[in-house]
């Protein structure tokens, strides 16, 4: 996005994680099972959540994570409230939509349609199984950023992402491509932090690449090795909190709960960011 | 889906192809920049095609594949559009979404709601490279198939896909993954027929599944070869056609050609399965 005030999404980003002290990016997964109380599980619920939750913690947010499925699951009545949820974020947020898409190349740019045109991402999540013309039509949009999924939060991430290629894992062979094939700062790494030997390992060989780390709280990643990794690297990087802040509860207070989360998970950011020095 | 008449998708999948005498799934990509003289380049354009299209082909037809990223696109105007065309389809029809979804367990089940629930499809596509967990939701909607990416058509799957993971390809790694985790026929395989050598070797080393194999025709993908690696498998396979059905004509008459260019398809497919024995 070339945006009225002249600068580039991960401009923004860096500018608002100076600023907040913090690389805090908010997840925003409404599963419909796992609203509060007095909220239906219908697209409505999901919206009113989603809305809530983005309203109470974006003061606290270098990024937001939407993760798309969750409104796609109730079909058009779920990406419209997509869409007007985006339309009443603030422009100035660094917006990732992890949608976890790739395809051959016609098909990728229409993905990119969706994802950058239609709904102005500025950062899109996406698999690398297709190799690069899966990519590059997202890098089409001038400035945008495509996070590769490289090694992943969830438990059978290392079922593929482990297997050995030519003596190293897959992971990493897929990190050195995109880091080579890209160099520029507009490809990053999603790497989780569920799976922190690996993120040290993806630090230390490929030093340019941004970073989209998950899994830090409910899935039980460490935030200090997430800041670490994230900390210092040429292209900004972010940790994405979800359930434990969207969880924090499930009664009347959530929005303001969530919001006392964020809070609380931006201080610790803070504090374990000094340690690590400019 | 446990459907009204008893049978399962793959049941119903192997009687049309029975009746039909060739396994052809029509591919429904609507690009909106190769929509027929006529019709505009928005949601209702790429409507209006998809259906007639569909219309049009689905009595040569044993499958439909439709890529949701084509509606996607347009954002809710566009799944609206997907949802009406849906509604219109024979039931009997085995209907493949092309998504290429996949993601951790949580998502995925909300990615599973939105293509097997909601939208009704008999078969998703998905990718590898999450795992086994990023696949399982899907699994959970009784009787719905899955196709893994394994070797896609596009020019640069080999990028990924040839690694050499313990001294074979890991596309070769991803389909003994796949066939031996769930052997029961309903995960299916994604091979392309741009691919043909990989095609052969796939089907060598992994009899079970089911194959759904893109590329033939304006990919440049070879027919027969496709049709020799889909046929006497356990789990019946489709061959999937796109733009040499889509594109037949762009002038007034592209339904009739189109029509004429499935039949044609089919017809070649007949006679090419006759000299394949039963």
């Amino acid at each position: 996005m070339t945006d009225n005030r002249g600068t580039t999404p991960l401009e923004r980003l860096a500018a608002r994680i100076g600023r907040l002290g913090a690389p805090l990016c908010v997840g925003i997964d409404p599963h419909p099972q796992a609203l509060p109380a007095g909220l239906p599980p219908t697209a409505q619920g999901i919206e009113r959540f989603a809305r809530g939750l983005a309203e109470a913690t974006v003061p606290e947010a270098a990024a937001v994570k939407i993760n798309v499925a969750f409104f796609e699951a109730f079909g058009s009545a779920g990406l419209a409230a997509l869409e007007r949820l985006r339309d009443d974020l603030p422009r100035d947020l660094f917006l990732i939509l992890d949608a976890k898409r790739g395809d051959i190349g016609s098909t990728a740019e229409r993905q990119a349609a969706a994802l950058f045109g239609h709904l102005e991402a500025d950062a899109v999540t996406v698999s690398p199984y297709l190799g690069e013309d899966a990519i590059e039509p997202f890098l089409s949009y001038p400035n945008r950023v495509a996070y590769v999924l490289t090694r992943t939060s969830n438990p059978s991430g290392a079922m593929m992402q482990d297997l050995r290629v030519d003596g190293e894992p897959l992971y990493l062979a897929v990190a050195r491509w995109a880091a080579g094939r890209w160099p520029d700062g507009r490809v990053g790494l999603v790497v989780g932090a569920t799976a922190p030997a690996e993120l040290r390992r993806v630090r230390e060989t490929v030093p340019g690449p941004g970073f989209l780390v998950p899994g830090v709280g409910a899935q039980g990643g460490n935030l200090e090795t997430a800041l670490r990794t994230c900390h210092g690297r040429a292209a900004p990087g972010v940790v994405a909190v979800s359930r434990a802040i969207a969880g924090a509860s499930r009664g009347d207070d959530w929005a303001i709960a969530a919001r006392l989360a964020a809070e609380r998970m931006r201080g610790e950011m803070r504090a374990v960011g000094a340690t690590l020095g400019a």
